[in-house]
C-alpha cells in the first residue's frame, strides 16, 4: 500500500529558546513523508523551486518516499522563517514567501490518480478540491486546513469537508471553523458536513479521534526535552494515514492504534530540528514508544474486592 | 477510613455564559468534601461568619461530611465573586473578601489528630504547616496550593513540601514555582524537595500523575456541556484522596485509579453551580464515568499480524 500526499515541500528557518537551524527541509508533505515512509511507502505531489536542494531529499527517497510528483519550478522556493519562545506552545511567524508555490496548481500524475489513501496537506481548499475531481475512488481521504483558509477560502472549503473522510484540524480551528467553543459539539458540527471522522489536535495536550458515536483520546508524549515543535501536526498526520495505509483496516480499533502511531511520530519529530529525528528513529524505537504511550494512559477502573 | 481536609468554607458568587449564582456554597474544603463524601468519611476543619447559611450545609452532613471542626468566628464569611467568559478557560476574579478567613488559625480537634488521610486545601502554607504539626503520624498528606502562595510564601511552601506526600498543583503554577518551562523537568524538580508523586493538573487538558520513574496520564472528560468549572480542581483532589482513603491502598496501580476517580468528580462538578451536581451524582453514574474514561484511552498497541 502506498499514500498520496499533496502538500508544500519548503525551506525552514526556526529558532528555538534551544538554538537556531537555516535553509532546513520543511513544509507539510515533507514532515508528512518523513513520518508516513516508516509505515508505509508515499508519493509526494508538490512544488518546488530552481534552488532547492535535491539532494536533501535522498534519505527520504531511501525510506521509500517518491518524489515524481514533485515538480521544480522557475523561481524561488517556499520559505518560512519562525521562532519560538522559552514555553514552545506556538510559533511566531517572522516571514513567509511563497515563491513558486503561490502558482502551484496540482497535476496528479495519471499513475497516482487510483492512489487508495490521499492526504491533503494544509493548502488552498481549492486546490485540494482539484486533487480530489483529478482522483479516481480512493479508499480513505484525509485533509488538514487551518486558520487562514478558514478565514479566506470558508465557503470552498465547507465544500472539501463534505467530500473527505477524516479531516485533521488544531482545537482552536475547530472553534473557529465551528465557532463552538466546546470541541465535542465542534466536532459534531464538522461531522454533520460529512467527515466520518475528526481529529482535532491540541499540541502538547494530545489529540481527540471523534466518531459519530465515541471518542479517543491520546495525549502527547510527555518528553523531557522539546527541540523544535515545528512539523508535529504533519508528522502525526504521517503516522496516522501510514498505519491505516499499512494495515488497511478501518476499523475504530485500528483508527485509535493510527491516532496513537501519530502522536508517536509527532513526539519523535519535536526531538530534533526538521525531520532529522523522523530520518534516524528506529522500528524498536518506535514499537517502545508505543509502549510507553499504553503505560501512560493504562489503569483498572475497578474497585479492589 | 475518613479524610481530614483543612480549607476555606466559602460564598461563591459566579456567572458563567450560561447564567449566574449568588453567594452559593464554595470553597476548597466544601468541593473536596463533597466529592470525596461518595467515597468516604470526611471531617472538616476551616472557619465561616456569623452569615453563613450553616443550613446549607445539612446534605453534606446527611453524605457524612463532619464539621465538627468548622468553627464560626463573629465575621463576615470568605466571599468570591468571578466571572467566566465564552471559553470557560479561566476565571476572573471580581471580588475576594477574606472575612473571618483572614484570621483562621486552624485548631485540629484532639479526635481528627490522629487521621490517616490529610488533604491541605489551597490556604497560607504558614498554616498548612501548622496544621502538620499538630498531627500525630498521618499515613498520606497531599496539598495544594496557588500562584499566590508561590509569590508571597515561597521559603514556607518550600518547607511544606519537603513534608509532605503528594503535592496537586496547575501547569502555570508548577513552572511558577520550579522556572521550569517543561512539565517532566517541573515535576522532577518538585519531587526532588520531598514529595513522592507529583499530580499537575491542566485543567480541561487532564492531569498527569509524576511518581520517580513512571508518568500516568489522565485526560479530562470531554463533556458536550461545562456549565461552570469552579470547584473542578478540590473535587479532583476529593475523588483522588478520597479513593485511597477508602481503599487503604497506595500502590502505584491504586494511585492511577485514584486520579482517574479525581476526573470523573471534577468533570461531574462542572456541570452545574456550586457543589450541586455532586449532590445528585449517583454511584451508577460515577462507575459508569469510570468505564467511560477507560474507553476513552484505551487502545491496543499490537501491530494486526
Amino acid at each position: 500500500m502506498s499514500v498520496l500526499v499533496v502538500g508544500s515541500v519548503a525551506l525552514d528557518s526556526v529558532e528555538t529558546p534551544f538554538g537556531k537551524a537555516d535553509d532546513v527541509l520543511g513544509g507539510s508533505a515533507t514532515f508528512f513523508s518523513a513520518s508516513a515512509s516508516h509505515l508505509t511507502k508515499v508519493n509526494v505531489v508538490g512544488v518546488v523551486g530552481n534552488d532547492y536542494p535535491m539532494d536533501k531529499l535522498e534519505p527520504l527517497k531511501k525510506r521509500g518516499v517518491d518524489f515524481a510528483g514533485l515538480e521544480q519550478a522557475d523561481g524561488p522556493s517556499f520559505r518560512w522563517r519562525g521562532r519560538y519562545s522559552h514555553d514552545l506552545n506556538s510559533a511566531e511567524t517572522l516571514e513567509t514567501h511563497l515563491g513558486v508555490f503561490s502558482n502551484f496548481s496540482a497535476k496528479i500524475p495519471e499513475a497516482l490518480r487510483s492512489s487508495e489513501y490521499v492526504f491533503l496537506g494544509n493548502i488552498d481548499p481549492r486546490l485540494q478540491l482539484d486533487v480530489l475531481t483529478m482522483m479516481k475512488k480512493p479508499k480513505l481521504v484525509t485533509c488538514d486546513t487551518m486558520n487562514f483558509w478558514i478565514q479566506s477560502r470558508r465557503p470552498e472549503l465547507i465544500k472539501l469537508l463534505e467530500k473527505v473522510d477524516i479531516v485533521t484540524l488544531n482545537d482552536g480551528e475547530a472553534r473557529q471553523l465551528t465557532e463552538k467553543s466546546n470541541l465535542v459539539q465542534a466536532a459534531q458540527w464538522i461531522m454533520g458536513l460529512g467527515p466520518r471522522h475528526v481529529i482535532i489536535k491540541k499540541g502538547e495536550h494530545g489529540a481527540f479521534l471523534f466518531t459519530r458515536d465515541t471518542i479517543f483520546f491520546a495525549p502527547a508524549f510527555p518528553l523531557e526535552n522539546v527541540f523544535d515543535p515545528t512539523g508535529a501536526g504533519d508528522s502525526f498526520a504521517g503516522g496516522f494515514v501510514g498505519y491505516i495505509a499499512r494495515t488497511g483496516d478501518m476499523s475504530e480499533a485500528n483508527l485509535r492504534r493510527a491516532v496513537v502511531y501519530g502522536s508517536v511520530m509527532g513526539s519523535f519529530a519535536v526531538e530534533k530540528f526538521s525531520i532529522e529525528r523522523l530520518m534516524t528513529v528506529t522500528k524498536a524505537e518506535i514499537t517502545q514508544r508505543m509502549q510507553d504511550m499504553r503505560r501512560l494512559v493504562t489503569f483498572e477502573e475497578e474497585l479492589p474486592a
